[in-house]
């Protein structure tokens, strides 16, 4: 059954997760080609700095010239684990061009411009393979795209920044400030230098578009998905969280409307219940619910980052599409048909935790709950505390629009007796 | 793209799985071409008992000659979900020798004869999937045989029997005897008439083999899965996990020795910490964790029974094997070549905890404590109460091999100062 005449794959980036790609390659040479059905051959890797000391890394197929690595014309598979926008989407272009299937871990560029890639795949008749793009090791992109290829799949709701879920647990835990938990953060290697990717919830979301796009049939854009990060929470939303029996994380959440005729993506920091098995993700993983008709909920947990992690998905997806193309065949691509509109933020029906700073006098209470009513949304509870002439009232709705709840928000900042909104949150996992 | 002619598939057996796989195939028929690329066209249906109303099914394809059906010719893909050895077995073997690909939910089969089921796919060149024969919906086939194709697992470890931790669940949280929660789960429809397959945990170690033939890449026979079941745990049994701040789980455990050169499957019950997350897997649900060396640990939850969510892993390897179909290749089959040895019990490494009724007599520990000595067993804690001239002693060891800490057992069982061996419970996920 073993064929003798290697596959050889090129690896564009040697950083974290490409040292580790090639050291599993070396190590686990006869697993892999026994699970492929023939050997693989590292044929050249691609690296910004070939002075730097690889450890495990053959210095002779250490090269600058990317591009001539993807044109040599005899590569079977192209690994692309650079990151970032270009010179990546360039080089998989151009891999495909020349026969080439590529597996890449760069959720940037999938986010960005996914669709372009994908045609290119499909056009050269080549595997676009990207389960490291997103949560790592965690099998995600093939239990949606293949596991659940005969299900309905409702929604897809989860923890898929590390960073942010060490910062946010590091505030629940110690009662520290976001700073402060960002701090320690950076310090452990858990946050980089410039940490905006993250804690502005720009790399959640692009795992959301990715996620929203295979669970839905549907093209989900980068813009699509509505973003908010967790500069703005303080240890206070953690404190208020707790007193409700909850804890604030931040999460990517893919829905299908009621009616199924359109899907929302978005990612925002959101209270939810300690009982909900999110709650306890902790530090650094990462874990998903994809809620289906029939399956029902599914959870996915696990390390969603990380050198081996990450080289483990990667590793997974390089086996498959190898097997593809001694087959002849292609895995499947891009599935897009259902063409599903994306609606808006406002569209999203979901309930507010909200905390004013009010004026200790008679009637605002009324006054509040008038402006609420106004906008059609329902109170579930108020909680209200006054001291020294001041006084705080805590808001939680029902569910209702966000842009009725939004609505609301601004409308009691018009309220003179609301000296100010001191935290809108959202609640989830109900 | 989409193919006019459709797939042709014979469906056997139409009990819960079976309707609502005929039903899915109805109802969402136009997703389902979609996502292959050919329309689904239900051939044939075939039952033991024809008279029975079945909603949804047209009684046009009803047949009771299952033979014929997947000897027709034309049909694609058998799906079998009539469950048991025979006549499911001989049905499949037809299916092959004409031309057909099988998706089968048969666990039992799949442990008792995978191997001659395999080497009949790879035979006449077509696939045999069966995602959902473990743990229903949650994808564990796929993740395993595919998304961890690159990493080497070092161990599975999980409930993969919603019945028998139903029954734990409600010993645990009601503080009730195992048959009055037997009582409850036959009640709710949770245990079958007669539960053997369950509460023995033949169903389990079925599970066990299947799971740890795919992540060792060796055959593991059922006969090499080590089996106990739940019948003999107690309410004290639970109440002394407690006291340890544990739980009692029915666990099917497959690992990898630690020199990597032999593994071994088992299923027993076993305490497990509170703060594990098995011990928060309630009622019903099955989860498995998953640990692989460059992966880490992903754990995987969901329903693991029940006529929709096990519909669903039939139909999402549907829509695998259909795909494969049209594009006139293979998926990824049987993968034995480790060929690891199989080790007996005893070769495990794993944890006691014992509760002995014993006099109460100076020097009976000392005594006790040399039997553990002298057969390498290292004592780590040791618990003991005194009441009327009769005490108790409750050890939990250091990790040890099975068969020293189960010959430890019978040498206490000898001392005339132990009245007797109240409970032997090994103590997992530390």
């Amino acid at each position: 059954m073993m064929r003798t005449r290697p596959l050889k794959v090129a690896l564009l980036g040697c950083g974290v997760v490409g040292t580790e790609v090639a050291r599993i390659m070396t190590t686990h040479a006869d697993d892999l080609a026994a699970r492929i059905g023939a050997p693989l051959e590292l044929a050249g890797i691609a690296v910004r700095r070939p002075g730097k000391v690889r450890e495990g890394i053959d210095p002779g197929l250490v090269t600058t010239d990317a591009t001539a690595l993807v044109k040599r014309g005899d590569i079977d598979v192209v690994v692309e684990v650079i990151g970032g926008i270009e010179p990546a989407r360039t080089l998989i272009a151009t891999a495909f061009e020349h026969g080439a299937s590529v597996v890449s871990a760069n959720k940037a560029l999938l986010a960005e411009d996914g669709a372009t890639l994908n045609e290119a795949a499909e056009r050269h008749g080549r595997d676009l393979y990207f389960e490291a793009a997103v949560a790592g090791a965690i099998p995600l992109v093939r239990p949606l795209r293949e596991s659940l290829a005969g299900d309905h799949v409702q929604r897809v709701l989860g923890i898929v920044n590390g960073t942010t879920n060490f910062i946010l647990d590091r505030m629940d835990t110690s009662g520290a400030g976001y700073s402060e938990a960002l701090d320690e953060a950076t310090a452990l290697g858990y946050a980089e230098a410039d940490p905006t990717a993250d804690v502005e919830g720009f790399d959640a979301a692009a795992k959301a578009s990715i996620l929203a796009g295979i669970a839905f049939h549907t093209r989900v854009r980068l813009d699509d998905v509505h973003r908010e990060g967790i500069t703005e929470v303080t240890s206070a939303d953690l404190a208020s969280a707790k007193r409700m029996g909850c804890t604030v994380k931040l999460l990517a959440i893919c829905e299908r409307a009621a009616d199924g005729k359109s899907v929302t993506a978005r990612v925002h920091p959101a209270m939810i219940p300690l009982s909900h098995p999110l709650a306890s993700v902790r530090e650094a993983y990462n874990a998903v619910f994809v809620e289906a008709e029939a399956a029902g909920q599914l959870m996915f947990y696990g390390p969603g980052a990380g050198g081996a992690p990450t080289a483990s998905a990667v590793l997974g997806d390089l086996v498959a599409v190898c097997r593809n193309r001694l087959a002849g065949a292609r895995g499947p691509g891009e599935s897009v048909y259902a063409r599903l509109p994306v609606s808006p933020m406002g569209d999203v029906v979901t309930r507010y935790h909200i905390s004013l700073d009010v004026a200790d006098k008679p009637g605002v209470l009324a006054q509040v709950a008038t402006v609420f009513a106004e906008h059609g949304v329902s109170i579930d509870t108020v909680r209200q505390k006054g001291k020294d002439g001041e006084a705080s009232l805590v808001v939680v709705t029902h569910r209702a629009f966000d842009a009725a709840l939004s609505g609301t928000v601004e409308a009691l900042r018009g309220l003179d007796t609301v000296r100010g909104v001191a935290s809108i949150m959202r609640v989830e996992g109900e």
